[in-house]
């Protein structure tokens, strides 16, 4: 990280949760920043995050929060992300860095892009990191080292603007990686919106004793994202409503496929289909493993 | 564990790999079994668990393995289990107490109950404990503590058998409830089947280089049982499944209700799903961690 020429007076941290906390932890404790604003409407989350360490000071209105600040980090639920970016660009200094870390890009990108005041940078991001826990309490340093994060420069994005958040995320360890709003919808309704949809179906499906009498260690890992947050959750797959369908749709036909497959007892077929899938996922830990142990 | 009246002299263990070779590590460090037989088709195999000391010494036929047993466990794949569970039965000295670890029972138990020899006991088990890893390498003390283990007995199980395959599983630290075989078929394939199948359809509709350049610990963990040993769970789904289909069915109709929140974009309905899923993985958390910390 040495040789970044990175360094922000202010961050305004528009959501103050586990991805933005974490976000403020390890800039503030790089140096990379002098002095962290946090913006919530709870009163109690901006003292909390105080306790924590992780904001200076809070304020209750984005406005409030980005003014005379450098850098401003959107981290809300995707529902209000671009609301809250449009009222805070009026309020910014020349040459400020707005970027975001939500988990779907083209809508939320098509939304704020437009309004963008010249000598204002801003590109799109979305750090693919987290747990199934939420807030800020959940925040810790090194949450983004070795993670992939991926920035959604469009036509209109300037150079600068993108250089100097990729910067951003190297600093806090991440790989940097470039897509299309639209590419990057495509990729995460498939590796993460998904699933999501997937193990919260499955859990809605199973009746809580047979789980509590009955599950194992298959089924806890399988169902962790289930436990994620609904509403952020909710506002992800509507958001990335058209991606997230057509994925769906596949799916079914994967489905379909094994459950025929099953019914007619093709076992020579079926060991086929589990080997391939257990032969992609085996292949996808190696890599991750090389990657993280770089 | 003191004061369980439980000793074998001779286990014969037909199948050497992960759940097999964990109890017989177990059962050979409580002083519970004085010598282990293991029964592999593969000599390598046998080998390997000598060298771990899993076992004390190998036999390449069930037959073999079994002359002289008192316990005899069958850890084979399913689509074997019943077939090398019919030819030991006549090579059993009398009072000899066999049983099983299969995932599905139904069939299973249907296929060896009538064949069980005057003097011998039968009942089946099934452990619910394991990893997506298999084999004898990755057997280990201690897997079974604070896991569930479920006996299936019927109206022609003595309650003798029930009682010792009782103790057995104890002894290794699980807890131990009863149900009915069919009973037994259709929990499991709710909590373990069905996410196991869902697991290997979702790996197979995602391209290779999406997992690999977006997957993070959501998908991690969510697959990971799509590493599990494809043979093992091709003869799970085949032996159990029309309680398997019926699982899937009824997973199909909470995923069409999403899938209509999603296009429909109906906010609340589909945060109200998410959360009363959140709900009730939570609590199945809570419950568990409660259960293990004991």
């Amino acid at each position: 990280m040495e040789g970044l020429n990175l360094h922000f007076s202010r961050l305004a941290l528009i959501g103050v949760g586990l991805i933005g906390g974490s976000l403020a932890r390890d800039l503030r404790e790089g140096g990379w920043v002098d002095e962290v604003v946090g913006c919530s409407r709870t009163e109690g989350t901006l003292r909390r995050a105080q306790t924590l360490g992780v904001i200076d000071r809070g304020e209750m209105t984005p406005e409030k929060a980005a003014h005379g600040a450098d850098l401003v980090v959107i981290a809300t639920p995707l529902g209000v992300a671009a609301e809250l970016t449009l009222r805070i660009f009026s309020h910014l200094p020349k040459g400020a860095l707005v970027t975001d870390v939500g988990s779907a890009k083209a809508s939320y990108v098509a939304a704020v892009e437009p309004s963008i005041p010249p000598g204002v940078l801003f590109v799109g991001g979305h750090p693919i990191a987290g747990t199934e826990d939420s807030g800020v309490a959940a925040s810790r340093c090194g949450l983004f080292r070795g993670a992939t994060c991926v920035l959604t420069p469009t036509a209109r994005t300037s150079s600068a603007a993108e250089e100097r958040a990729g910067d951003l995320w190297r600093a806090v360890g991440a790989r940097v990686v470039r897509l299309a709003p639209e590419a990057h919808d495509q990729m995460l309704a498939a590796v993460s919106h998904l699933p999501h949809v997937l193990a919260y179906a499955a859990v809605n499906t199973i009746p809580e004793d047979t789980i509590e009498g009955f599950a194992g260690g298959g089924f806890r890992d399988f169902s962790r994202i289930a436990s994620s947050d609904p509403a952020m959750w909710r506002d992800i797959c509507l958001s990335n409503r058209r991606p997230l369908l057509d994925w769906l749709k596949k799916f079914r036909k994967t489905l379909d496929a094994l459950e025929k497959e099953i019914d007619s007892c093709d076992g020579s077929a079926l060991g086929e289909s589990f080997r391939a899938a257990k032969k992609k996922r085996d292949r996808f830990m190696t890599q991750r493993n090389e990657k993280h142990g770089e």
